[in-house]
């Protein structure tokens, strides 16, 4: 059995990923957010590298269908609808809708997965439905990786946690001895050993979490840091995410 | 006060490092090499980022003071005098030579400071003399970066380790409350408590050091493990690295 971990998209090849199940981190705040608006019922979640990108996938969908959402450095892009903050994804709000969502480092964390054969994105509001898809994947293949968005193509400290949180609640009985874990992934699991399940604490502790909270996002923080509060398994392919029940055949 | 970890020179910006002191580690085994080469008496040690780069900087050499080393996946480049296992490097072998060390990853990692005030290379075997110059420099300034090599753009186990064993010994009393420790610093510190000051465990365990015994380098990792074994202070500049006196003002 063999988890390899990807701390940021760069310097990770085609060839890393290249028929795998990729499972896609930005949970401050991508990935969370995916997870919450399509808990929520939007239809899917097209995922935008920048401004320009999302206005021109919402121009080829149906005006009412759409729903523009995204940040550029934690802020809302002016003009859209919604941010990147989960909690502006309300049931009444995204129903129903395909929300086209600019996201600084979730985007080329997605995109470097095209090799892949099935990429799923998570984050601890839908913890457990991706972790239950995992769990048959490797009793099916024997193979994951992880890919962390990082933040600025560097390492982020709370999709790293993230990462080993993951990769801890995989480990098979015997541990280490029975999986080939690679160097990232050990790392990941000292993260997970440190903080256990408190996210809340990672997230405080990293950067990018340090900057929301000074932004006056503490809320959010706290939000993204239950786990399986948005119990969906966010599945992505054609270049958008949609939910599916963790027990679906896919 | 302020440390920060960078796991990769991919997705490092000259800006990350501009004006500040970096330490550059690629342990297993460029810069291991580069200080016992010095502490042998080689009179400096030229990286190169490739087989070609390292034939022409040593044409432009006198054939006499030149020493041509270096390997392209672990093992010795065809024609050149010596590989890139640091016990080769004896004295008989490089005193008052001109070392042209092509190496992998430690070349561009060395490239990436080019925006740099002052480098340093750091391994195991010069550990305390870069801690003294370091903490004469956080004195000084209150700032420093480090720099893993990694493996081929990826996260590399015994550069992150050997970087939170640098941090964990700089860190004033009272800890991370008193230091700025970046997202990489944080995650790097926690393979330095798992491992504590075991070098070699942290070899064994990442992939680079399982591939270097499978080659028959075992021995290669016991000597890149133990402390201080050449103590000197390589200093990076003008492309190249030459030895100096922890205590030497720079």
């Amino acid at each position: 059995m063999k988890i390899d971990v990807f701390f940021t998209p760069a310097g990770v090849t085609p060839q890393d990923v290249q028929g795998r199940t990729v499972v896609v981190i930005d949970v401050l705040r991508a990935t969370t957010t995916i997870a919450v608006a399509l808990a929520n019922g939007a239809r899917a979640v097209v995922p935008a590298g920048s401004t320009e990108e999302a206005l021109r996938i919402a121009q080829n969908l149906e005006r009412d269908d759409v729903v523009l959402a995204g940040e550029r450095k934690s802020v809302r892009i002016p003009g859209f609808a919604l941010g990147n903050s989960p909690m502006e994804f309300a049931p009444d709000v995204v129903h129903g809708k395909t929300v086209v969502l600019a996201t600084t480092n979730g985007t080329p964390a997605l995109q470097t997965t095209h090799s892949a054969k099935e990429v799923l994105t998570l984050a601890a509001v839908n913890f457990g439905s991706v972790v239950q898809r995992c769990r048959v994947v490797l009793e099916e293949t024997g193979d994951l990786a992880i890919m962390c968005a990082g933040r600025e193509k560097q390492f982020a400290l709370e999709d790293a946690f993230a990462a080993g949180r993951l990769t801890k609640v995989l480990l098979p009985e015997g541990g280490l001895r029975r999986v080939d874990v690679n160097d990232g992934g050990l790392a990941a699991l000292e993260l997970a050993r440190h903080y256990g399940e408190r996210w809340l604490r990672a997230f405080r502790a990293s950067a990018h979490g340090r900057v929301l909270a000074e932004l006056g996002f503490r809320e959010d923080l706290k939000v993204a840091a239950i786990e399986d509060t948005h119990p969906v398994l966010a599945v992505y392919a054609d270049r958008k995410v949609t939910g599916h029940r963790a027990t679906a055949t896919l």
